[in-house]
């Protein structure tokens, strides 16, 4: 498939710039038995225990490990795998395609589950990630489980070339997805769930595969989406690693992975492949579609497609239109991602894995989903070590830390890169009569019964922008919209996490009585 | 001073570096003669067309190069110099040192002033920056005009051992300051001005530096600080690399650069190098102390720690006690920083400069510094190029990359690592009587009248923390509080850029008669 030379001499390159990094980059400021330059942490005079921020009974520490515990975690990761972490590895292990090169051998490095530091360690730790959060790295606060998903998925193939928004094409495609509940004999129940961007088909836990979905408590008998009423299809998204075709997809007409060959794709694509899974089903009318974030922009972007199909939009936590403060977010984490010399021009799937940039590329994301408020009351000025230092010291570092190295080796990268520059992209502007766009225009065709909400402290996706939705929808003639603004601290990931406030919205929303929204 | 063949390893190490990511990681997505790949980007549908976003007039583009023009800059900036950009030259340009062994030489790379790309370039694009931004790359909004100052700035010195907060000592220190208006006899008219973070002494225009300054408009005859009335002083801070002590000055014990050996410095400690400085001038009580994010940090601690000696306290943007949601967003610019592979363990000096996680690390930052509204006006959706690609085809992906360019080269990385640290561990918290940090117990000296001034849409330093700051003057018994929320659109940006707004505050609250404040 691959030139086994140029394999070879990629992967070298790559050994190269590895071994010239252990060289100088080291551990900044944790003692490594190469460290032997005096660290710039002086002896913390009295003050600097007054500093010390108190421990309410609020706020309890992310992480207290102290400062030789870590230094030997660190030691321990990195003395036997250094931070060589292997692409193919990484990347099978992902998408549950274990090519022969590397099922016949055990991963040069790192060790599947080495112990994870959740020391605080600078960009520049040579402590290699892990792909399991190690019991050590406990989180205190409420977190999405997001997790990579290899098996238990239903496969569709779309076998025909399948053309894009932007003009590239895909020879075919496949779309992982999973399903809940029982399609009725009309197969007229059916909830669309779409994803974010970092999710799986795996919404909630089901025979094929017992671990938590990452919306566990939103689905069920009685829940959110009730399973006793409906049957819920959920996908992974089009350009994800899930099981879906992707940039780590083998492309059939060469036989080597997309990578960064992969097409840019449109959220409006994503949606279109969907509902080609939905024809290949037999499902005509949705009850609803249903989503948040990236997945509110595709229910959005359904509806105004598939307004005959569609019964009832919920988006929740999503634009009609990208704003450049978000795009502006996103452009700073695909840069920080493709500035990791593994990176390369994205073809690094036969050499080593930008596991950092993946990592930093997430410290940023983890800020923009979560809150000040969150923050506020869950870390405050919380430290790790009384002594100031440049490790992650406060508890909110080392709480980001974490977060990267968590999710570093749990997706691919050019995934990411493919996903989130579709978001930056999307508009439901259509052209107006004067050849501008024209928002409402775009907006028209949703007339069906719309649930839009937006959290007050999300900063990725503000309210106003949820607002902008909600009065568009109006504008355009729409008599059945509702707008629910929350006061919830979880900022952009309250979608994940409050099933209280989501929950009941959107089970409202789906099972109103049709007469309630009679206006005659 | 420094062991030469340790110097020609750490340099050869470094090449070695770059010349493999040159192998792997050429300018994404833009032609280059090297870049023989198919690249990933299709020709665009009709439909492309139809979401280009409509130009009304109140919106400009960044810039609007072709991908053409584009290719051809990087090529001419790349061909003759790669992306070798040497340490020592930028340090000694930076701050005006320049040692023998550079002064006698061409620096290898790059050239002084290469023809800045203002294109559409990746993280991993291998133009060089340049310290000028160059004409193509001209910005259309209001923008703060910092630069390097390596010239006409005073220079104080203190030959004194200076102990620090956090436990380090600096065996002596430089502070570089310059100074506008006249000093009266009674040594009574005397405004301090603080600085944020990347400011140098050079706030006004002056017959020995005559390039604007970062405050220039606030400060002359009848400005908001009125050189006819007032004796206006402002330093660089201890720590930075504008002609004051910081990590690229030479330790004098050892005549090799702090590097990050540098101590750690609290804002207090930067307050009292300052207050050596008025010492030696003779000055007694201030008039006014004056100041804007982590200059706003400096002036409320120095009200607090010679209450005695300031007249009058203005705090815009700033902070009484640094927030989790900001230290996480300094924390990701210094780990990205950090993540670069010329930047070792901050002994970068003697090899190649780590622009290129400078130059994301500025990109972060101008994202918290600017804000939602003003982009949406600015740029909105406007885009370089009519077809979607990884590039900065968004125009305020091209307006990052510019900010980040053109200050990439003009600051000091670990100049940028010590004070941003500061500013993340600096609470005006004081030891309360049950032993828990006590923010009233140490705002509590500040009883002297005092301005306080937020922006609302400032997202690094919220209003609500100018509200509390103000909040918390009241309650500890301070009657002279005025407090001012501006609904200007620049962000934190704000206090450098409206003049109107910004400055008439602050003129009104400096020249108040003491009549009017008196409340008996």
């Amino acid at each position: 498939m691959m030139d086994p030379l140029a394999a070879t001499v990629s992967r070298d390159a790559m050994r190269r710039i590895s071994s010239s990094l252990r060289l100088v980059a080291p551990a900044l400021g944790v003692s490594t038995p190469s460290a032997t330059r005096p660290l710039p942490f002086a002896s913390p005079p009295p003050h600097c225990r007054q500093i010390r921020s108190g421990s309410s009974s609020s706020r309890r520490p992310y992480s207290s490990t102290s400062n030789a515990a870590s230094a030997a975690a660190i030691q321990n990761s990195s003395s036997a795998n250094g931070h060589h972490v292997d692409s193919e590895y990484v990347i099978s292990m992902i998408n549950g395609t274990v090519p022969a090169s590397v099922a016949s051998q055990q991963p040069p490095s790192p060790s599947p589950s080495p112990p994870l530091s959740s020391a605080p360690s600078s960009a520049t730790s040579s402590a290699s990630p892990s792909r399991q959060p190690a019991s050590a790295a406990k989180s205190d606060g409420p977190e999405p489980s997001y997790s990579s998903v290899v098996t238990g998925y239903e496969l569709y193939h779309h076998p025909h070339p399948f053309p894009l928004e932007y003009g590239g094409m895909l020879p075919e495609f496949h779309l992982a997805y999973e399903t809940w509940g029982t399609l009725n004999a009309a197969k007229d129940n059916v909830i669309l769930l779409t994803c974010g961007l970092s999710a799986s088909s795996h919404a909630k836990s089901q025979p094929k595969n017992t671990r938590p979905g990452w919306w566990e408590k939103f689905i069920g008998p009685g829940r959110a989406l009730d399973t006793d009423r409906f049957f819920v299809v959920c996908t992974n998204n089009l350009g994800g690693c899930y099981g879906s075709t992707g940039p780590s997809a083998i492309d059939p007409r060469n036989g080597i992975r997309y990578a960064l060959r992969f097409p840019l794709l449109s959220v409006k694509d994503m949606v279109r492949a969907i509902f080609h899974l939905l024809d290949d089903l037999g499902i005509g009318k949705l009850h609803a579609v249903v989503g948040s974030s990236l997945g509110g922009m595709q229910s959005i972007a359904a509806a105004a497609m598939y307004p005959e199909r569609v019964g009832r939009l919920v988006s929740i936590s999503a634009a009609a239109v990208s704003h450049p403060m978000s795009i502006a977010l996103r452009y700073a984490q695909r840069q920080v991602l493709m500035a990791d010399p593994n990176f390369g021009e994205g073809d690094y799937y036969s050499g080593e894995f930008p596991w950092q940039g993946m990592k930093l590329a997430r410290e940023i994301g983890t800020i923009t989903y979560r809150s000040g408020p969150e923050w506020e009351q869950r870390f405050g000025r919380e430290r790790n070590e009384q002594r100031p230092s440049l490790n992650a010291d406060f508890v909110i570092e080392s709480y980001l830390e974490h977060q990267g190295k968590k999710w570093c080796l749990q997706y691919d990268p050019n995934s990411m890169i493919i996903i989130s520059k579709a978001m930056d992209l999307f508009t439901m502007e259509d052209r107006g009569v004067d050849g501008q766009p024209d928002l409402a225009k775009g907006m028209t065709p949703i007339q069906m019964p719309s649930l839009i909400m937006g959290v007050q402290s999300d900063i990725l996706f503000p309210s106003w922008q949820q607002k902008q939705i909600a009065d568009i929808l109006r504008e355009v003639g729409n008599q059945y919209v509702v707008y629910y603004e929350l006061d919830a601290l979880y900022g952009h990931d309250t979608f994940l996490i409050d099933v209280v406030n989501v929950g009941a919205a959107v089970k409202g929303h789906l099972e109103q009585s049709k007469d309630n929204e009679d206006l005659d």
